[in-house]
């Protein structure tokens, strides 16, 4: 199975759902991207379909918004 | 460890997210809770500090709240 891919932009709800979702599936079968300090990340993460961060991107191309984040305008604005 | 709690109302987005959530986590590890259906979990779901399904509570006591989904007024209403 491939590696999910977290989405989150370093804010405190971001850490938090981070936190939970490495317990919750393991450390080695999730890649943990910022795009917050990673922006040549941010279009990757629009075409994949994430709207708002946190977001999870499951092997299977799924994305999951987590919490009540920023919006993807917030990150880049 | 004790098992995480999957809170839907049935709705696609749920169900939807619902698969995502059991091929990540396994079922072993996760209780289904269709609160459109068994009402008399809505009072506990709000109590554990679900504010929109789906969402989900881990073991630690955490909620995950998935994608955008329905609010818990829409469930009740």
């Amino acid at each position: 199975m491939s590696k999910s891919i977290f989405y989150h932009a370093g804010c405190s709800v971001c850490i938090s759902a981070e936190h939970e979702i490495v317990k919750l599936i393991g450390k080695d079968n999730i890649e943990i991207v910022n795009i917050g300090e990673n922006r040549s990340r941010i279009e990757e993460a629009e075409l994949v379909g994430v709207k708002s961060v946190p977001a999870l991107l499951t092997p299977t191309n799924n994305v999951l918004h987590l919490n009540f984040g920023a919006s993807m305008a917030d990150v880049k604005g």
